[in-house]
């Protein structure tokens, strides 16, 4: 983005930093543009003229974090082909949650959380922004694979969805008693998910 | 399946009478050989004959039962594309699910059950007979499709596992916050799921 005559050179990355302190302080914490912009000193206007949404500043800042925190992301290892790559990505967003008594601990938490009861809305606005990052880092992964051509280009943000809901399917099954080993059948959803992704 | 002579006739359907009658008594029943044979007055030998294993006569039970409660099953109406009826049929399984309050409530009932501790060995059967009947169902689905030919033959025991997966993951996400309205990304995702069913 180009800055305009209106806006200070050098803002957009002032707000940047302003917001990623905030979230830092407080994870829950919603960006608000007023708050934001009194933070890093800019006017809401300039705030404005960056991120027009909340939702488009909040997305800058996660997607900054993430770039900030796995930099040497596997989707980068061009000697593996491209369908075991993504796999081998989701399967890291898979791996905390664990099999057997740690799935179902890892699932607990959510269920307090998020499910129990109706979650407030700084807990509900939490999960959401956490819901962002990671459809954030499934897209990022999807661009990889688009600029390298092994993705034919399309509509990354609903891919990334229908990943992330295979992804929640097999983390509530990792939970749930399974007849077979829950490894085998996770090995074929994934590459399903993945294959339906890779193929349209 | 044709009668041996070291069967007598009828015994499959006396067999099968039986362990229907039993499961009604009580779901979560575990099928003994023993218990069952002794229910329709048929030798052990005899009920192995025709089914070899607990698995394999629990699913006959399982899919006779299915086919005597939803004989007007939508996946035969014909004048609908496949992929629309087959969407259709996922959507039947989420239904009872709801949305919001009710969804929360549908993930509570499963959770207290099967996940806040470790399921009893009785509730594990349970639950993985009532798994057995949904993976029936959507493989008899793909069935009539494959007969008529929307889908490709192939291994519809890991296509219908797979669509399974994310309607699990779309049970999870009804009862978790969601930014947009939770039915309009619900809907791209089981056309994609479909579609990747349907494509290969």
């Amino acid at each position: 983005m180009t800055e305009s005559a209106s806006s200070k050179p050098g803002s957009r990355h002032r707000i940047l930093v302003a917001a990623a302190t905030m979230l830092g302080e407080n994870p829950a914490a919603r960006l608000s543009v007023r708050s934001v912009a009194a933070r890093a000193g800019v006017s809401t206007g300039s705030l404005r003229h960056h991120f027009p949404t909340q939702r488009v500043l909040e997305d800058a800042v996660l997607a900054g974090i993430y770039d900030l925190v796995a930099p040497d992301d596997p989707i980068h290892d061009t000697d593996t082909p491209a369908r075991d790559r993504l796999v081998g990505c989701l399967r890291q967003i898979l791996a905390p949650t664990g099999t057997g008594r740690q799935a179902r601990a890892a699932l607990r938490q959510t269920y307090e959380t998020l499910i129990a009861t109706e979650p407030t809305e700084e807990t509900r606005q939490g999960y959401l922004a956490l819901e962002r990052t990671m459809q954030h880092r499934v897209e990022h992964w999807l661009a990889v694979l688009a600029d390298e051509g092994a993705l034919p280009h399309g509509d990354n943000a609903q891919r990334a969805k229908f990943l992330l809901t295979v992804v929640n399917g097999l983390t509530l099954e990792r939970a749930l008693p399974s007849a077979e080993s829950v490894l085998v059948s996770e090995n074929a959803a994934l590459f399903a998910a993945v294959d339906a992704i890779l193929g349209g």
